[in-house]
């Protein structure tokens, strides 16, 4: 018999998680039902949970949901393509679909948009986070079928790569010979190397701090040609070296510095592309010289979301097995362990820090 | 006879411009002599003077050329497609047409570009200005037939309205119905509203300061739909209401300030694009605040230079005689009056400010 | 009391056209109902009722539709962004919005997509068509708000002016100075002479046949530079010379010829633009010799449908009174003379010949 | 000792290739003299050979030069940036650097252009094909340098893998996991699936006749993932298979067919692009239904040359060494040899069919 409840893992206040059993929804003509399988754990996942990214409470956190369809209406079924027994990926926001930048192909800057993750727990039907047994799939969300033969922590990477794809592909129009800087090694830098690199870019730089040296390595392995530990090297030096004087593309994926978008522009070379995807607090930028981007008639590109067609060539990478993607997954928890799983990509845990972790709410 | 000099103004050291008769150059088979009959005067033509903007000493100033061909080779006159006699604008850079950037049409991008006004007397044949009776035509100088029987203190205009063009509809590609903030009031300001109103902008927007308010009329007369004295009115509020929430365009033109440049980002809609074409003198901009771009994904661009397709669009509006264009002209002098001149658009000279001036040195 | 029907005009075979009263079907939370207050009669109208365009029968015709929102639901209220008593242009299309097109802004290539005035009456509710006094507002209809001030004769112009900024402006991405040939004088090609003056367009020319002179007299007082009577002058001979030696943007907007097709290829200069929107019956082209398109590298793009950024700029041209667009309006008939109105389209009726021609519905 | 005559192949009638000594030019500071190490036979010197395509008489063949720098101006080497004894790679269009074309990056539209092997031997200095043992490098010739250790057959293929990159990548803006159609396999249709594969495409399929098995046999070595025989197979029904209804890039490289030009607009899909690359003698294309280009939103764009782009993007994957481009090189010849070049890879001359050949002159 189907389950009357979903184990949800709740925040009610900052660093408050309680595991909870939210109520299973009704389903319709025009929504569904996702029994999650895995949800990847974001950056901002960590300021959500400790007050930083202020959220209404009480909430379900989780916003990279996979998973299985387990209800759907039939109208719903039609619209996505999708039957009962389907994996999916789900995309992060929920667009509405009739505004005028969604008429336009552009959703990611709806104003009228809701976002997993960020919908409480009080706004039924409840389940709008993916730390949980099951995820409702309002009728507008958007679907992406996914292999069901690859295991769910590898799939669950199409979330961040589907971000590399945007970012450092599709918002600066890198083309083959290209030369890219990416500023920050997290799993979104990672990304960044590993989607350049299918375009054929030319010379790839990766910076990062002492601290990362081991996602450094990973870095090189998917690609990257040359890394600088920021801390104990002259990064503008080395770039400006590697890229014969300045990149075509700079991407800024660093958490909460503000000193590399300032540094950005010197990093590009004239007439080049910034992209910058990592915020900051709303801290201003310290020595933020705007000349330089007059001069060099840089082209500075702001990127928060991610669009169908990133998160399409992320799916389709994974599905291809061309790449060893599992070497970007290094932690994996239950849905009950939903804190560690934070504490660990925060690094506040002990042990190995995380590349990319997500919950396993199916494991059992 | 053919003169065997030229009078030129030379400026010696900062604050100090010398009348010196100068050698007319031979001309060989791939360049030309041009018979200076206006000189539009630059913001930047002050800054040099001042000896704010630093360039190699002496030299002649002046690189808004408009004149008469004196004389000219032969396979110039077939590259250029003119011949003695006719009256043509000549393009500020000098660019090497050899580059990769040169040849990808992005020539204010040429790392071996020459600028006229910037290079010294003493690099032959010396007379790289226009306030000079004649100036030096190179082999890659750009050249763009003028009507003849255009007043030159109106012709002259291609210069400032040609950066109109490129500024504030070419590189952020301003399509029909969009609305545009343009931030600073002067003939570059007042050049992208003429610019705006061509391509079927909707709302257009221009700020200024209190002393501004002729040039914030001017801009009303020539389209504008709110001007904004930012000294005097709440500009946010102002800007904000007029266009719904915030511009599709913003266009930054002001000179030395950079509050401008960060509450840029709070005057453009989200998806919205920001040029920036006002220099700084390597100021950095207070309380840039660089989340705004990624939460908005904004696109900020960076413009210095104008194309030729801009100038082709001033020549074009010019030559239709479509507009009351003699408006923005405020100001004419004679050569050796080219200090006047500096000190009228500077303000520090008596009299009423100026919007555009020009020298004219064959006025006699 | 409200009616509980609607007269609405069925075309049950080729050249029928019946008075039915259709009921008026139930409102939900996601749809609405129009009060039609007027329908634009499409070229497309007069294939549809003589056969040669086939459609599900019976139907009811008719996809320009304006009118006033009789009923709404509260989430299509809220989404729509309107209310009962307010006055809206509806686009012809019902994308799916959820395809990888809709999502990516390309809806007129959404496979799922309905048309009005495509789908049978037994589908229901039935309201599918314009010809009606009442049209069902699908969930998935797209609307724009429209000044409840104008005459809806004008108002209802918005439909083919905005396939003219489609076509005519954002696909070719006519540049201001660009020159333009639009084939063809009928309402959308004078809509694209009106819409490229609107964007600073440099020369325009329109052709046509000798019948079509009245029209030809129109496009010139919206701004065409030159007419071309192709039955009685040399086309290509005036168009070259008009253009300098070919135009920057070509759009072909005839009905049912071919000739004009290949044609174009040869007003076009090197790197220019052929709109082809003009749909001929499935025919072959005779003599289109590809190898014009290789050599001048020409980009061919062809346009069936509008987009809403097209609409929008459309009622943004009306509602700004600024033309005397009135002139385009040359016929209305009440909803009972459907067929007449058809038949003057086409010629078949004696009189005068449309320009753009309306049903009025609500007239009484 | 300097040699003072260059041995020169002169076609001096349709079908006549004569060994001629050419007298070297003198070498100003603006030009230069290559000694031609390699020029790669192109599909187009069948037709120049035989006939079918007119150049003025006598003239020396091969635009596909690859040698070392003999002399150089200085002037010359400066804006070229190499020096005697650097290999280069040479572009086939010496385009004017003046007109609007070239200014604004669009060279191969350049209407002053002049191609190497199109200049009759009577221009002076006469060397201005690359069936020699010197080339003259003039003033407007494009330059890339090249990694000397490289085999120059290999090096030499920077020419139709340019190619590649332009028209299938460049052009189509072909992103990744887009669907491409390649129709004909000769070197400029493998070059196209080399340049998709680099930058990700997803299904690539070649067609090719049933003589043209092992060019297809090698299409799949570089990466097809489907190609057939359209003599033997069924080519709609293949495609459409292979790429779910259509694919996103059509590229049609066949020699003098017409059909494929025709049966493109099937192979495509809504919204897709076709790109027209080969030459079909002016003829006309039987069945062209431009109505599929108007009702599926067709992109046609037309492509006769290379841009700088596209070589530097080929060298640069040359010089990688990361793909065993040697296969495509099949035949070489000495510069004695060149009619039994042009009729090895026209078909006329016994042995194994050319994929890629080129002359030595080098080789002595």
């Amino acid at each position: 018999m189907a389950p009357r409840t979903a184990l949800a893992m709740v925040q009610t206040a900052p660093r408050t998680l309680e595991p909870r059993d939210l109520p299973l929804p009704e389903i319709g003509d025009d929504d569904g039902l996702l029994r999650v399988e895995a949800c990847g754990i974001c950056g901002s996942d960590v300021e959500q949970y400790d007050g930083t990214l202020r959220v209404p409470l009480p909430v379900v956190p989780g916003h990279e949901p996979l998973g299985v369809i387990e209800r759907i209406g039939d109208r719903a079924a039609r619209r996505w393509g999708v039957e009962v027994g389907d994996r999916v990926a789900v995309e992060t926001m929920l667009p509405c679909r009739y505004c005028p930048a969604c008429l336009a192909g552009r959703y990611p800057l709806c104003r009228a948009r809701r976002i997993y993750s960020y919908v409480p727990v009080d706004r039924p039907p409840g389940l709008w986070g993916a730390y949980a047994e099951y995820l409702y799939l309002a009728p507008n969300a958007i679907l992406h079928r996914v292999d069901p033969e690859l295991p769910p922590e590898l799939a669950v990477l199409f979330n961040p790569l589907g971000a590399g794809f945007r970012w450092a592909v599709e918002i600066p129009r890198t083309r083959p010979g290209q030369s890219v800087v990416v500023l920050g090694p997290g799993q979104r830098g990672l990304a960044s190397v590993i989607a350049c690199r299918q375009v054929g870019a030319g010379t790839i730089v990766v910076t990062g701090l002492e601290a990362d040296a081991p996602k450094l390595a990973l870095a090189r392995d998917f690609g990257a040609d040359v890394t600088v530990d920021v801390e104990n090297e002259d990064a503008r030096r080395r770039i400006l070296d590697a890229t014969d004087g300045g990149a075509d593309v700079v991407v800024e994926v660093t958490a909460y510095a503000t000193q590399p978008v300032a540094a950005a522009l010197d990093y590009v070379k004239p007439g080049g592309t910034v992209v910058l995807a990592g915020v900051k607090g709303m801290k201003p930028v310290p020595d933020f010289v705007s000349d330089k981007i007059v001069l060099k008639e840089i082209a500075v590109r702001g990127a928060i979301g991610v669009t169908s067609s990133g998160y399409a060539e992320a799916i389709r990478l994974i599905e291809s097995r061309r790449l060893p993607l599992e070497k970007l997954h290094t932690h994996d928890f239950g849905l009950r362990d939903a804190e560690e799983a934070i504490l660990t990509l925060s690094g506040e845990a002990p042990g190995p820090r995380s590349v990319h972790s997500c919950l396993l709410p199916g494991r059992g």
